[in-house]
């Protein structure tokens, strides 16, 4: 087992042995790397009542929680390997030589997505699991090919090393080069290692503060590299009438996970009319939760002190907030109630992400504002909910409010609750800033073509063309074929 | 006709134009869209006598190259329309839902490419159709369905003018909205607008000072935005051998168009005992050629004059360079010769691109010593180039070489030049910085991933769904389906 830790080698020692094992991981076949995915994944299912017993003392977590996402985690390292091994991730492009061609004689030109190098992950507090060591960002880099290094979240570090110890083997003993995978700690580090020129790209989940800084500090390298910061959303869900039902999900969805989830509906829009009267009671039937860690408790009473001295704040529920003696705090749901002109009066209060069990509930009088009012306080976020009746859904009266919500949102949804985002093809968790710092998914098996760049190759010979491109295709990828004489496989609507 | 310059509108005018238009553009079906695409090509193909009698006035640039590269400019507005047709660049995908799902029942989740929104596209002084108000970047922006406004280059405003007059009528009479193309002027405008909220991805070709400097104000918006500049290359090639042929065939890529190419070979390696002896008469047979504008002219004296002192070097053609009353410079081809060591020594004379006709020979003692030499001193290029015999490139001594390459480059080429880049499915006009500020291409049909980003749906009603979303598939899309029951079309590795 190679070394993990920081402890044992210098941050420059990180970038090299990353860089080292480039070229040799990039080289293995999609099928190889796939099967090293469901070695890690297999090895994550193994040590599941070690690793969930950690996470539930470091991170107040509840053993339900932790083991959902456990087996979501080991599942994503699946979904990848399933997505790589046929190869069509690559989009193998093969342009024949066409002395013919429109525009001049062409070359024979081949292009092929390549991994882009070693990748430097900054693990969240709020998924232990799911986005910490072995969760998407590295899921997604390790099944691109690029070496990857995770910078631990201090919030859970026992459960980081071991974690990584588990990773390593299992990478180890599926015949992955040495240096594929490694884990650091410590902020200063994480910002050393961003800085060098060996990492060529970066991933991030969690606060909009940090998350800013090192976007900042990759955008400012003398060379710059991609940066994929996962921030911050305040998840807005729009509801055309509010019935106990639709209230009580929006409290489970609030208070699930003590708040702490970066889909947590921080916003719900209700007409004027809507009885509210059950949330009081909903809210106060949720058991404390302990925040994940002290800085995060802190963070949060802070936060809802602002929110419930916001004026015009109807406080429906407000919740406690008990300390401990370590400096745990431990939260039951706050919720308060504001009519629009109020939310726009004080956006300073109300508008910035709170990361814990609070949420605001929003009275509108007049429908027809709510898409530019969304537009206007909402620009970036990672989801935005629709609750209408079908009648609503089906005669078009909501066309404005959803073009406004996916122009300014990752995901739309219908009915439902943004928390629980599931790891599927299509899923898209990803928005326009502060969502995320670019407008790529961080879930969902498209995560992976950030970590990927395209190369082309013209007039090579077979001998020297990646595996993909190669006329004897050993690796029995899609080619997609571009024949002499001016037709392409894209159609056939310009000539 | 709309208005289509700064002097009739407000840098927030033009801003909310381009938003304004965005949503029906974005609605627009890619077979209209495409019909527009040629549409314009068609007007530029029958003004083409007018607009280039124009550029040759304002560049200098011969009418066999402006006719060459028109006909580019219009083959790649087509070329992308027949991109666009079939929508398989939608990459539109479909999730059942599924109460069975391995970590846990998941919804109806459905997710599509949509168009960024509003791009603004500062166009190149070297290439005033391909790369400027209706070129490559142009192209992919409008293909992707997002409005557009071009910063014209200073170099050539009559002609961005004009050639805008025709690209507007022909949009307005394809039918599209108005708004969704717009022509600016001034570098303070373009900053102006780059940092406008409604802008929402930048695109730029052009020098690494000024790309980097907008690229920086990309970042740091308080909403920052992708920016995908093209800024500076080298483009070195490593020869086995050198001679005569291979030679003339290097002098004239370097000379061609006044060596005022991105992809412009900047240096070549050869063994020390090649004999360059036919370099000077090729070069001196070269007739001088104006750069593009005197400022171009004013930096390239500069360099030349750089290159030609730095120690070591040894002139094999020192060229020439007149200035004419209005300040226009004309050049013929400047060559020198190092070796490696003082290529290494002198790397702040000898190392920054000359924009121009003006290339280094490099004589290296042994091969070995290249694939470490080239990482080191060219980090980023657009493209690097092999030369070698047949049974150099079948006995895998290059490996070495090419891997140092395709890490470093966006396109590898076995024998030819990197100048005359094909427009074509596979073509990768990118790579790692300063290459381009981002690893995408802006040549090729790829390019228009740029401007595009996911979004899903959850458990939406039909009548709410974008249009390549809907189960009626009135666009008839490729809709890649993943069914519930645990199978995905992706493979079956993971199950």
């Amino acid at each position: 087992m190679t070394d993990t830790t920081i402890s044992e080698k210098t941050v420059a020692e990180v970038a090299a042995a990353a860089a080292g094992a480039a070229r040799a991981f990039a080289a293995t076949a999609p099928r190889e790397r796939g099967a090293a995915l469901v070695a890690v994944a297999d090895a994550l299912d193994a040590h599941a009542a070690e690793l969930i017993a950690i996470a539930m003392r470091e991170t107040g977590l509840t053993e339900a929680r932790l083991t959902g996402e456990l087996k979501r985690t080991s599942w994503q390292l699946r979904l990848f390997a399933d997505t790589i091994v046929d190869g069509a991730y690559l989009d193998a492009r093969i342009d024949a030589a066409d002395p013919e061609y429109v525009i001049g004689p062409r070359p024979d030109v081949r292009r092929v997505l390549e991994p882009v190098g070693p990748v430097l992950n900054f693990a969240a507090s709020n998924f232990p699991f799911a986005f910490s060591v072995a969760g998407g960002d590295s899921a997604a880099a390790l099944a691109a090919g690029c070496p990857l290094v995770v910078k631990a979240h201090s919030g859970h570090l026992e459960l980081s090393r071991r974690t990584a110890e588990v990773v390593t083997a299992a990478l180890a003993g599926a015949g992955m080069p040495e240096g594929v995978f490694q884990l650091i700690e410590g902020q200063a580090n994480g910002v050393e290692l961003l800085k060098d020129e060996r990492i060529r790209a970066g991933a991030f989940t969690g606060s909009t503060h940090v998350g800013r800084l090192l976007a900042d500090i990759a955008a400012s390298r003398p060379r710059p590299i991609p940066f994929y910061g996962e921030l911050g959303s305040v998840n807005p869900a729009y509801a055309t009438y509010a019935d106990q039902a639709l209230l009580d999900g929006f409290v489970a969805s609030v208070a699930g996970s003590a708040g702490q989830l970066c889909t947590k509906p921080g916003f719900l829009f209700v007409p004027e009319d809507a009885d509210l009267t059950s949330v009081p009671a909903a809210a106060g039937a949720v058991a404390e939760h302990r925040l994940l860690n002290p800085g995060i408790g802190r963070a949060f009473a802070g936060r809802r002190d602002a929110v419930l001295g916001a004026p015009g704040a109807t406080v429906l529920s407000a919740g406690e907030i008990r300390e401990d003696e370590a400096g745990q705090r431990y939260a039951t749901p706050t919720v308060v109630a504001v009519d629009v002109d109020t939310l726009r009066a004080h956006q300073e209060e109300l508008l910035e992400e709170s990361f814990g069990p609070l949420s605001i509930i929003v009275r509108y009088t007049d429908a027809a504002v709510l898409p530019e009012l969304h537009r206007d306080l909402f620009p970036g976020n990672l989801t935005a909910t629709v609750h209408a009746r079908p009648e609503e859904l089906a005669d078009g009266s909501l066309a404005d409010l959803v073009d406004a919500l996916a122009d300014t949102s990752g995901r739309v949804l219908f009915g439902g609750w943004p928390t629980g985002v599931s790891v599927t093809p299509a899923m898209q968790h990803g928005g326009p800033y502060p969502a995320t710092t670019s407008d790529a998914t961080s879930v969902g098996t498209a995560a992976i073509t950030r970590f990927l760049r395209g190369v082309a190759y013209q007039s090579a010979p077979q001998e020297l063309l990646p595996a993909p491109l190669r006329d004897d295709n050993p690796w029995g990828v899609p080619q997609h074929r571009s024949a002499a004489g001016g037709s392409t496989e894209w159609g056939s609507f310009a000539r």
